[in-house]
C-alpha cells in the first residue's frame, strides 16, 4: 500500500542537482512515509506503485505537477493592520512621515504587544491557511515585532504552536534585531537584543536563525556583526537583511560569517554577488516589495550572470501583505524578468537552500519531502503567464492533502 | 419577499454620482426583482427588508460589499495559447522576432481560424468563469482573431453563446482591425473590413461597439477613422485602441467622434487627456499590459490631475493573461499608484461608462441591478493592500448567487 500516487499529468516539473528544472510529461510521483518513493512518467510509476494500491490517488489530467513551494522570508506574525498607510502612501506619505505620526513599523510593534499569544496564533494560523491554498508548504517566519524579552519570547512561541497546528511545516527566526524601540540608542538596544533576548530565546530553544536589519539608520554592519556572531555562539545561523535601500556591507558581512541566506540585497554589486557565491550564502530576492512600493526590483540578471542562483520569497508583512509564493513566481517573471523554470526553481530548490533544508525539499527527487503542488496548467510556464490568478488546485505536505479545491 | 438581502458587512462601499466612493460602515443591501432596491446601514436596510423574509440571506459579518467588477476591455475569445513565447520574450526575443518566427498574434489567427465555433464557446466560458470567481459580472469581449469575414463572425457567435449561458454580462466588440493579416497590404484590408466584415457584423447584429488598433505600423488615424465612421454608421459606437507605443492621435480621433472609449493611452498627453474629457470619452487604461510586458505604466495620475476619472480592465489577451479585475485593481493602486477608492471606482462606475452602461451598473445606488460582490475584508483598502491574493467569496448578479467560495 502506498501513501499517495499522482498520476497522469500533463507535465511534473522539478529542479534537480544537475537541472533548473526538468520536465517529465505525462508524469507522476508516489509518495510513502512521507517521502517521494518515484518520480518519473505514468508508465514507470504506475507499474511500481499502482494507483488503485494507494491509500489516495490523484489523477492529474491537463494539470502539471510541481514541488511545494517554499517561502524562506517572512514576518507572518504580528498584531493589527496597516492598511490605511497603504492608502497614505499612495497619496504621497512618506515613510518617515508614517513614522513620526506613530505608524510605520513601531505601530505593529505597539498592537503586537498588546496582542495575547493566542490571538497571534490564531492570527498565523490563519495566514498560514492563506499561504497553503497558493501552494507554500515549507515557510520562514521571523519574530522581530517585540523588540523586548517578552514579547520576542510571545512571537517565537506563537510561532511553535502554529507549527504544531498547521500542516505548513514553520522554520523560526530570530530578529530582535528588526528595529529599534524608542527611547533607546542603537547601541544600548543591540546590548539587550545580544544580553538579554538571546540568551533567552536560545535557552527555550525557539529558534533556528538570527536575522537583523543592516541598513543605514538601523543597524551598522559592526552593530549586525556583533548580533549574528551572538547568535552563531548561541547556536543560531545566521540571515542578513542587507543593501536594500543602500550598499552598507551586509553582503560581505554574510559571507564572512558564512550565513545562510542574505536577503533583498537591490543594492548589491557584482563584487557582493560574487562573495555570496563564493561563500555559499544563498541570496533571497523579495519582488513583493519592489511591487508594493511601486519601485525598482532587483537585479536578477546580474545574478544569473554571475551563476549564482537566487531564491524568491513573499516577505510577506504589514508593509508588504502578501502571502502567495504563487504570486512571487509571478512578480519574478513579469516584475523581474526571470525564465519560469529558474522562477519556480527559485521558489522551491533555492528557496530550501536559503533556509538549509538540504534534503530534497523543494524537489521532487526520490527520497525528497512528499511536498506537493497540482496546479491547473498545462505546461509550467502557464503558471506565471496566467499572473494574478492562482491555478493551484491540490496541495501535499508528507504525503497527506492539505488542500484541495 | 425580497430576493436577496446582504448584512451585517463590516464596509458597503460603492461609487456614486457624487463620490468617488461612499463607505457606509455596517453596510447592507437588498435586491429584488434583478435591482437594488435598498442600500445603506444593516439597521435602515434590513428594517425595511427583512432577512428572514428574503429568499436569499447573506450574513457578510467582518467582508466588504462592493459593486460587481466590470470589466471593459477583454480580447478573451481565441484559440490556442502562447505560454511558451512567454518565455521566449523574458529570455530576450523581441515581439518583431517572435512575429519573424510565425508567433504573435497571426499565430493566435491561424489557431482561431482553425478552432471551431464550440469549442471557442466552450474556452471563453471556461475563461468567464475565472474572471467571475475574481468579481467580474460584466465584462467586454472583443473579436478580432479571424481576420477574415467568416471567423469574425465565428467569434461573434461564440461571444453571443457564451453570453447566453454564462452568469457574466458579455458586451460584444467587433475589432476586424486588430491586425493586419498576412499578403495584403493596410489599405486593402481596411477595404476588407469596411466592405465585407463590418456589413455582415452589423446585418447580423452581433455587435455594439467597432474598435480599431490605431498604432504606428498597424491602422492609421486616418484609416482609424474611416473604420470607426463606417461603424457608426451601421450603428456601432466607437472604441479605439489609442497611444499605445506612439502618440499617433487616437485619443483626438476618438474626441472627434464621440467616441464611448479611448484604452491604453501611455503616451497621451495633457491636451489628449483633456480632448477626451471635454468630449465625454472614457479613458480606458491597462496596468496588465504594462505589467506582462515589464514595462511603465500609463500615467494615472495626469488624468486625475486633469479630473478625468479613468477605468481600468484587464486586457485579457494570450499576450496578457490575466483574467481578474481583482487583479487589476491590486495592479492600479500597487502599480499605477492610485488610491484604493479610485481604483475601485475604475473598475466598477467609470468601467461601466466605458462600455456605455449608465442605468447604475458599477454602482450600488438603488435601481442599480443587482450585480456584487462580498470580499473577505473589513475594509475595502485591504483588497488592493493584500496584492495577489484573492478576496472575493461570494458573487452576486442581478440578485442571484453566481459564485462562492
Ligand atoms: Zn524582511
Ligand atoms: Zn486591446
Amino acid at each position: 500500500m502506498t501513501d499517495l500516487v499522482v498520476s497522469n499529468a500533463a507535465q511534473l516539473a522539478t529542479p534537480t542537482e544537475h537541472d533548473t528544472l526538468e520536465v517529465i510529461p505525462d508524469g507522476a510521483v508516489a509518495i510513502d512515509d512521507g517521502v517521494v518513493v518515484a518520480t518519473g512518467s505514468t508508465d514507470d510509476v504506475t507499474r511500481a506503485y499502482p494507483p488503485e494500491n494507494a491509500a489516495t490517488a490523484i489523477d492529474a489530467t491537463g494539470r502539471t505537477i510541481l514541488p511545494g513551494f517554499v517561502d524562506p522570508h517572512t514576518h507572518a506574525v504580528f498584531g493589527g493592520t496597516r492598511a490605511d498607510e497603504f492608502t497614505a502612501k499612495l497619496a504621497g506619505a512618506s515613510y518617515q512621515e508614517l513614522l513620526e505620526e506613530g505608524g510605520g513599523i513601531l505601530r505593529t510593534v505597539r498592537a503586537t504587544r498588546e496582542a495575547s499569544r493566542e490571538q497571534l496564533v490564531a492570527d498565523l494560523v490563519a495566514q498560514l491557511d492563506v499561504m497553503l491554498a497558493h501552494g507554500t508548504t515549507t515557510a520562514e517566519v521571523k519574530s522581530g515585532y517585540g523588540l523586548d524579552v517578552e514579547t520576542e519570547l510571545k512571537l517565537l512561541e506563537a510561532i511553535a504552536t502554529a507549527d504544531e497546528r498547521h500542516p505548513i511545516d514553520v522554520v523560526p527566526t530570530f530578529m530582535g534585531a528588526h528595529a529599534v524601540p524608542e527611547g533607546v540608542t542603537t547601541d544600548d538596544y543591540v546590548d539587550r537584543v545580544v544580553e538579554e533576548q538571546l540568551p533567552a530565546v536560545a535557552a527555550a530553544d525557539l529558534a533556528e536563525f538570527c536575522d537583523v536589519f543592516c541598513e543605514a539608520g538601523v543597524f551598522s554592519v559592526a552593530q549586525s556583526r556583533r548580533v549574528l556572531e551572538a547568535g552563531q555562539e548561541a547556536g543560531l545561523a545566521a540571515k542578513v537583511h542587507a543593501e536594500e535601500f543602500e550598499r552598507l556591507g551586509g553582503s560581505q558581512l554574510a559571507a564572512s560569517l558564512n550565513a545562510t541566506s542574505a536577503d533583498h540585497l537591490l543594492q548589491a554589486t557584482d563584487d557582493d554577488i560574487d562573495a555570496l557565491g563564493e561563500a555559499g550564502v544563498t541570496p533571497v530576492l523579495l519582488p513583493g516589495t519592489a511591487f508594493s512600493l511601486g519601485a525598482e526590483y532587483a537585479d536578477a540578471a546580474a545574478f544569473e550572470a554571475a551563476d549564482v542562483p537566487v531564491a524568491i520569497a513573499t516577505d510577506f508583512n504589514p508593509n508588504c501583505y502578501s502571502q502567495s509564493m504563487e504570486f512571487a513566481i509571478d512578480l519574478a517573471c513579469n516584475g523581474m524578468r526571470m525564465r519560469p523554470a529558474a522562477a519556480i526553481r527559485s521558489a522551491t530548490r533555492t528557496a530550501a537552500a536559503a533556509i538549509d533544508r538540504t534534503d530534497g525539499t523543494g524537489t521532487l527527487c526520490e527520497g525528497a519531502p512528499g511536498d506537493l503542488v497540482v496546479a491547473n496548467v498545462a505546461d509550467y510556464q502557464h503558471l506565471p503567464y496566467n499572473f494574478g490568478v492562482s491555478t493551484v488546485r491540490t496541495v501535499v505536505k508528507g504525503g497527506e492533502v492539505v488542500h484541495r479545491e
